[in-house]
């Protein structure tokens, strides 16, 4: 029942670790998951290495990625392009592994209704002061830019209805968990074993007949 | 995120495992699962204890019942009533058990008009030969009955789109497992966190006016 992988998109407030999250899912079932990694014409900052954090390329590959139907979703940011390379998925997902996809609410939506059976999950710190501790005790950032990023959440969150899966992640092992229990279940849906219900129908079938 | 519990409607073909199932769902989760026991107006068999399998209660109080809406779901079979009583469910369910109910598909279809938030189960032998095998294996019923019981899974086997997930019982600690699973990511559904995603909303907004 688990032939298929799911494309599974993570979102979630900055902060609410979601980063982490994904590299344990990776660390603990390796076999099962893959990581989705975007590509993007935004010059590499210090240290970030091709391949890793993203793929860059220039503008013209771009275009022409667009253009070839390469990319499941992609946007603008700041005169940037992200995008998500399609065939790189289609093959971990026939695989059999769980892509995962970090992205936004926006991406999340368009990624959506290209392929509805796409699991939407939102991860979320337990409540707001968390958040603002988290970013804070990250140490990494000045306070203007703390401030933004916890405005930001509060436009973020009234994206959340539009998950299918709420997630809080106050303990990693404990998210971990409940984020590969999700993706489990998920292939036991209706939906994803047609194929099998179908075989299971028909062959029960040869009971009528021989009664 | 898992204030309360879930009605869980179990159907499948008889010889699916059902029972043993339900049977180590308790045994394992005793805190976590509750069974509900229906109520028939039919005479208890050789060994059947009232409140065990069923609550054996008169057609009186039966109509009595229907009447005063404490039934989530009833039906007659063979000039007997059969039905769901709702008192014990959402006790059950507000102390935070997911409540097991097993029941056909008529039923599982008025539950979950009733209550959409149900889960609906399907749970089958991985084949029909497997089936087959079960039946006779069990030893306890003539080859007649066996026969009857193929030609209405062969009917059942039409109604198992109508069901959210679908199990194959193969290894019964393994479905055991992927059962309890899927409870446990319904859980964290987003119709079922309306009350978070509201609290954690409000909450985030205080960033802006800070801001």
């Amino acid at each position: 029942m688990k032939n298929k992988g799911i494309l599974t998109v993570i979102s979630g407030f900055s902060g609410a670790g979601k980063g982490t999250l994904m590299k344990r899912l990776l660390e603990r079932y390796p076999e099962e998951y893959a990581l989705s990694v975007s590509v993007t014409t935004r010059q590499p900052r210090q240290g970030e290495v091709d391949g890793a954090s993203y793929f860059f390329i220039t503008k013209e590959r771009f275009q022409e990625m667009i253009a070839g139907d390469e990319l499941i979703e992609y946007a603008c940011y700041v005169d940037n392009y992200y995008g998500t390379p399609k065939e790189y998925v289609e093959k971990k997902l026939a695989e059999g592994k769980n892509v995962l996809l970090e992205i936004e609410l926006q991406g999340a939506m368009k990624v959506k209704a290209a392929r509805p059976d796409t699991v939407l999950l939102f991860v979320t710190p337990p409540d707001a002061d968390t958040l603002r501790e988290r970013l804070i005790g990250r140490g990494t950032e000045t306070m203007e830019v703390i401030e933004k990023r916890l405005a930001r959440a509060a436009q973020e969150a009234l994206g959340m209805d539009s998950y299918d899966y709420l997630v809080v992640n106050d303990d990693l092992e404990e998210c971990t968990e409940n984020v590969h229990s999700i993706l489990l279940s998920e292939h036991f849906r209706k939906e994803r074993n047609a194929d099998l219900i179908q075989h299971i129908k028909t062959d029960v079938q040869k009971f009528v007949k021989g009664a």
